[in-house]
């Protein structure tokens, strides 16, 4: 199932993606795609819905992040060992992770703002994990049992506010618009292999990350288990799992970061397309 | 206004501190002490009812944490010129932020789980900001205005996992119970100078912390100013602002860490007192 959410920021509607490639209204079956439809219980009451028989919704709404009420989005830093290379770092010796703030979070063709003071604003097209049910201290065995779906992510970030404004990556990572997510969530069951999938981003029409998850480092059954040591995952948790080489930062011999009137497309073979343009901050 | 929650984890009710120091139901009033309570309508609305007539709570409930639906906790690192010096770093040229996970966020007497593996278990008494109103790109001067409240967070840090585990402070900092925060908000009016409390914790009754927000680094109002450069502050949003030296990390020639069995209490002038018991994780 293709799950997610339309309508203005803010008062998304549930929505599931038919075979048509229609959007169907969910309202009548769950509130919102949030922590109560992605339990396994919600998503069994989606899957014996008819779907064929809920309302079409017409035009080209917009989309909202694909989750509602994320509780916390956990990215992992350096997860494919030739994005490492390009950056200048070493493949870490277990996850590096760090929060993204939610108030970033935004729907996947959602403009990004360019904060003021920005000039090293950059993309990272990554598969997101969405977690489906409470997982503490879980075995890498088990650890998939407790992912609801897969769904693109924009880790944005500024390289200087990451880098260069006094430790931790937060400053650079949680800026408003610098979490583009969807455009849509699809189930576990429908994504066999999640570390088998090409990911690609676009600048301008011109390809600049085109990877396979088959190079990251750490896979979505170990950062699961992984990260259940540290604290619980809960139910709209999203873990954004890394990026592949051909950022902008990487780039010799000049960067090539991005700046207003640019176009962003990314994607992820199986979990659909984004498309941001960046727009200078009013 | 001294604001609380009430009751059973998850299942919290709004309460308020009456001049007796008892509490009193405030469900009649609002929700839950939230975003929309912390509002200045929602405190408005709050400090026009007549407390006197509200429930009293009877006998003595547990307290959860102050704020309700925490969108982020964003934490300031060395903030404190001596803490930054016992922990032989240097005090930063501008705030260090990093994201605590707010699913650690608890009640301010709720035990603290030592997580398994953890070996360097510590405790940091801060002041928390409380966010009243969506801030973005504010001056330091108005800064003030977007505050609800103040209260006290303890910071609860491995430093293991924090320092040793491959780069970002996140996995050390956002563990389950490392966020005990209240026992309640005072509001903003009656706190004029946040920056002049007696701050203080104590390990099994010996004083560990004991010093005054008046050796701050970056105070609230820069604090609020400088974060709204980079994202939108929302209401509920809380800011804890770092701690003053004595942390059990500072310790010579052994560090003071934290074991089950150890009770931690801290406090802040005004702001009323915390006490958590450390157990072993089950």
């Amino acid at each position: 199932m293709k799950l997610l959410r339309y309508g203005a920021p803010g008062a998304e509607k549930p929505g599931i993606l038919d075979g048509d490639g229609k959007i169907r209204d969910l309202s009548g079956i769950v509130e919102d795609i949030d922590a109560a439809a992605l339990s396994p219980e919600g998503l069994a009451k989606i899957a014996a819905a008819d779907i064929g028989s809920l309302p079409v919704v017409d035009g080209d709404p917009r989309l909202g992040a694909c989750v509602g009420k994320v509780g916390k989005m956990i990215c992992v830093g350096l997860n494919y060992s030739d994005h490492a290379a390009e950056s200048g770092m070493e493949v870490p010796p277990e996850p590096i992770i760090f929060m993204k703030a939610t108030s970033a979070i935004c729907g996947p063709n959602d403009d990004t703002v360019v904060p003021r003071g920005s000039k090293k604003l950059d993309y990272e097209v990554e598969l997101g994990i969405v977690i489906g049910k409470k997982a503490k201290y879980v075995s890498e065995a088990e650890a998939l049992d407790y992912v609801a779906g897969y769904c693109v992510v924009n880790d944005v970030s500024e390289r200087e506010f990451q880098a260069e404004r006094s430790g931790q990556w937060t400053k650079g990572k949680s800026c408003d618009t610098f979490g583009p997510t969807g455009p849509w969530m699809v189930t576990r069951d429908e994504i066999p292999n999640p570390q088998e999938l090409g990911i690609w981003a676009k600048v301008n029409g011109e390809f600049r990350q085109n990877g396979n998850t088959n190079t990251m480092v750490y896979g979505p059954a170990f950062l699961v288990h992984y990260l259940s040591q540290f604290f619980t995952l809960e139910p709209g948790d999203v873990i954004p799992t890394g990026t592949p080489p051909g950022v902008g930062m990487g780039f010799k011999p000049e960067p090539k970061y991005l700046k207003a009137g640019d176009v962003v497309e990314l994607g992820i073979d199986g979990l659909g397309a984004q498309r941001q343009t960046c727009v200078a901050d009013s």
